[in-house]
């Protein structure tokens, strides 16, 4: 039996995310490092069939040219995560890693992120959908190939795409048909990858707020596969926070009359946010939840704004203003100071391992029990933390 | 069918949460106020078989010698809130409630109460601990007959006393022989107020971190008498926070480092805990429970001061220090800026009409489905508030 | 001589910091209360000859139809500002008030402030420039008969004015020809007020970020009326502690490399902000002083959000993020809860306080002495907070 | 002409702050930093006659044993401080400083310092003050003649000793008999090292708040040996806001009605500040400012806690509690998260160029003129920092 038989494949590899995430793999595999920050790495969910760290290789999709030892570093100096000695530690894994990296596809992801192409991924410019699908079945068969993979979890940790207007069908045959036929069809390249990683039999988790798999079409697809898949968009930081702080004003009565949340961070995905079709989408990602929770509607106003200097820090600043007995106004603020990779990456690993023991468990189509790390849950409306997390402990005592 | 049949006994009848507990209950009898910040106010706990609000009616203990007219515009001056048409409102009411004030006993308050006691408190001092024990029986009797009561659900507002540090019987059989037989018992007032009241056949509310009902004779006593009780202290601001975040933080594997608390207000709750003996008992109620949701223990730091100008406003600034993947530190922190006696008196309400139905259904002892009101609640080992909450349902749906 | 001999005139008279302006001055009159807020209340200026509060009445223009006490009560009813007794003890000086209120311009006001206008400003709509200012002369002229003054400061309070792109000429005869002849000039509403006033032989004070009086022709126009002007957009929070406190980041030479401000309020002020065009003239003069202070460019992001909740509060949060020693990060954020009308009145009554000494002293044109008073100070180059104040201690002196 | 011709000779040499003294002037002397932070890096000081950081080395007193690389490593794991290279790049420097370290004395530095001495500082147990005082001054000869050092600055910087009840002689000749005769002098270790100081012909810089040459005995002496000193506690954070924000309540005359400070955290110095009496010095120091800028009494508290995790970086919440005009109160907070060695090292570095500079200049006894330097400054009645550093300016313009 080998000893890495599961692919972990990342869309958008060299992002910050997907570079902490391989870092971190590798710390775990050489024991450079404990589990804190893994929701898996604590009772009861170590008590799991889950597969043990070292048995996971990490391959990817990148339209960037640079490799992870060169984003780990700017991290590094940026925004002063990793140790010396543990970057030290991983070198030699991240280079193994970078040699599974392939050139990700431009098709419909918009022009912001066009801007950031390299010359290999600009090579496959006006590529049709059904080219771009072709190409990305072909990258995940000879990762699974090359390195003995029993499985693959595809995760799309690309920058946000813009919100898409055109409709899309709803069944499978009719999409299947419209991305084989069409030189350009509307379907965001996240789907695009959703549909080849289903057509190579993998899972696919969409850490995004961009569409993916989040379309009936697409789930129908997973399930004529056999596969898992679940998304949308991970809760790291002020979702969090507001899914967790929300259910404490409705459970008392408190009524929420403003809830203001401003953002500010520094890396990529701040740039790519500062292009407002972008940043729609994912403001969009963050809002729906208060009235779901609530119950009612109240005023609430999300901003995100790129703040070079903050690297990947964001701070979010929260201010709820509520009324009390006896119409008396009442405020709750919060900051939070927290560095996106780095909470980001775990939950990563997290998802991987939970969809590949409910693809052995033999589940299919959208895993609903892991809502509690999106904002956006795909499969679920449960909006609140506690409830979301229970579902999770639920799932992991079956 | 009398109009007001149920009484709530209030101990420490002129503080500042008992006051805004008559000034509420009186808004609401005569539709002056909305239900906001009454958990009761809102399903399914308004689907229930409560009392309605024009069937209670307010009376009490206390030492000091004032009005809740007075008290309740020195609120309204000192702390803004009430509106003024709001007073002129309930003006009349108050003065009925008034009429329902007896003196309170001195015995075992500690020193820094018994220096608010006015002449007519003054006049029992030395009392001993079984007359105390009598003259609040026939005070609540007293109370039942002359309003045509069909119950009466005693709560303790009344300021924090020093922590107990002698030890009292297990049985009530030992606790009522040394009730009953000593000049100078270690039972702190808090708990005279409890036997009284469950003497008198009356639920009792414990809304303090003062001992109370919490001793095993007593609630051998409660379950003897068919009374029902709960407490202890109610959870209102900061430690409501905490037992909603920290779950969080415990979910999401984040190591919690340090969790530092700073609370300021100016009430008179405040000049009590301005005396040490008094804060000892009210820090140790707000601190236990984080090692005890975490599952580790953490540096934890809560303090308490005395900010005169803040009048009835609690200001709580927290610091959570905590650890994510890959040894990264982060930083949450949160300001709550609530009045507290806003806050505190809806709770009461929805304490006594729970407790009320409780007594109804037959219940006796300890109602541990009521810890999510509480701090330290009596009862239940369940720390998260999400999950006591979630309890709180499951015995509505009873 | 008469006792009211000198009146302040308010360009949107019925605003909130008009109202807070008419219920100060009343107060002050009556002693109702104190001169907390006042610069001129407090030591080196008490002493200075400065007429005594019960020397002032008030008039002005609007556009709304209301009153005084409505808007008043209002404030009350929303923000929780003024008890009800001192609304009682100023209802009569606000009626006195009020019927010195006359329509104001809709002339170049913007579309957004247009909306606003009751039906005695709509009968003027349409008005060629060159009558509006005679209209208002008439106005000032007609306050100052009825009422015995002997002088009369005139106040733009009202709301923010889009900005205008065109250009306007920079001496006073040209300036004049345009507004004579043209039958729409380019010339905003507020510096129309501005050379009414001083065709009125009245000061002229703009405590808004509108052009008003900051253009060279008119200044030359002031010096020709022998009157005094000064502005532009009262400092009174987020601004005003920017002024402040940047000066220690470049006295320490720490390196600010980021300050994001965050601006949330909710009343009319912040209505007509929401309009994106008018709100570009606000972020303006808020965003230049950081640049100016510390010798090098910053990234800096003020944003101003409309939330209703809010009513006349402003809660300003700063973030700033600097560099130390060593290439070390750290951060400094700030949370600013004022209250902006009560913020702003006492402003004012300092500024024709101290604009009408300046006018007995004999002074005419800008009056640079009063830099601290305002976010972009005409006739001064300081942006230090502290210095501008040495300046205004060292004219208080002469 | 010696390269290397001035001492820098630290009381404390391996705490944090002396150590990040020892790697930010190994730093600057190899091109390995920039200036920022430190003041005399930026207009008008870089123009003057001070001493390039080439010309500087570093010696001192400890009474822990260790060294410079072991601690800066600390600090840079603990507290993330000094990135790998660099501290790659002033390894050699550090070397050479290690060996200019001699144990510093236990006279009367207090019980909780004394627990911190190593076997060196042990074997000097039980000196007289009259022996300490002549060993330290041979060490600084030593350290004079064995590095051809032109100069010598000492600044203290060692750990704050507890508050000295006993009084002690005004005059120099009573003092100086005090210390030459009795076997235990009630004299403070930080005064004797500023004794010794002054008879080995150095300056005297005090960074603490320990008395050192805060006495009208040793300022006499410091005029005797022509010699300059100045203190009293480095004015790095929470205190420096205060008198920065402070005149601007003053200056708009808002009532300051609390101002609530509260001070997290992790080094050495919270250690020692864990110890009560050690605190009160320091809590002292901070509390005064206050009211002298205020001009009236306001309610103060300062809390400084001692939290782990925070390592070198004290987080400071300020509550500043103020009312404005009729009588509406409002609220500013901030929040400042600073690294305290990485603050205070240039602030040394600063003083150490300033003060040799004086003396090159002619000037004994008090240097007032480096008021803004300090929290307590000697010799300075202004507690503003606007116009502590308009003198500062003024001086360095002399």
């Amino acid at each position: 039996m080998p000893r890495e038989d599961i692919g972990i494949w990342l869309i958008g590899a060299w992002g910050g995310v997907s570079t902490t995430v391989a870092v971190g793999l590798a710390a775990l595999r050489h024991g450079l490092t404990n589990e804190v920050g893994l929701v898996t790495g604590r009772p009861p969910f170590d008590g799991l069939d889950l597969a043990a760290w070292d048995r996971f290789t990490v391959g990817g999709h990148e339209i960037r040219e640079t490799d992870f030892a060169t984003e780990a570093r700017k991290l590094h100096d940026d925004s002063r995560v990793f140790s010396h000695s543990l970057l030290e530690g991983v070198a030699e894994s991240l280079a193994e890693f970078d040699r599974n990296v392939r050139p990700g596809t431009l098709v419909n992801v918009g022009s912001t992120i066009e801007g950031l192409a390299g010359p290999k991924a600009e090579a496959t410019r006006g590529e049709k959908p059904s080219v771009a699908v072709e190409r990305i079945v072909a990258d995940l068969d000879a990762f699974r190939s090359d390195n003995d993979l029993s499985h693959v979890v595809v995760v799309n940790l690309a920058s946000t795409e813009p919100p898409q207007a055109v409709d899309v069908p709803e069944s499978w045959a009719e999409l299947s048909t419209l991305i084989a036929d069409s030189n350009a069809s509307p379907v965001p390249a996240s789907s695009l990858y959703a549909v080849a990683a289903m057509q190579a039999g993998c899972d696919y988790v969409n850490f995004t707020p961009s569409v993916g798999s989040d379309l009936p079409a697409i789930d129908e697809y997973a399930r004529q596969q056999g596969v898992v898949h679940c998304g949308r968009d991970g809760k790291t930081g002020e979702t969090l926070l507001k899914s967790v702080l929300a259910p404490m004003f409705a459970a008392r009565n408190l009524e929420v009359m403003s809830w203001v949340g401003h953002n500010i961070f520094g890396n990529m995905d701040g740039q790519v946010l500062d292009d407002p079709v972008n940043k729609a989408t994912k403001v969009r990602s963050k809002s729906h939840l208060l009235d779901d929770i609530l119950g009612y509607s109240t005023q609430s106003h999300v901003s995100i704004e790129y703040i070079k200097s903050l690297g990947d820090w964001k701070t979010a600043w929260d201010h709820v203003h509520f009324r009390g007995f006896l119409d008396t106004p009442m405020v709750m603020s919060f900051t939070w100071q927290g560095c996106d990779s780095i909470l980001a990456a775990p939950l990563v690993l997290d998802l991987v391992r939970l969809t590949e023991l409910a693809h052995r468990r033999g589940e299919t189509g959208t895993l609903d029990a892991l809502a509690s790390f999106f904002k956006s849950p795909m499969g679920s409306e449960e909006p609140k933390f506690a409830e979301q997390f229970a579902k999770l402990l639920e799932w992991a005592s079956r």
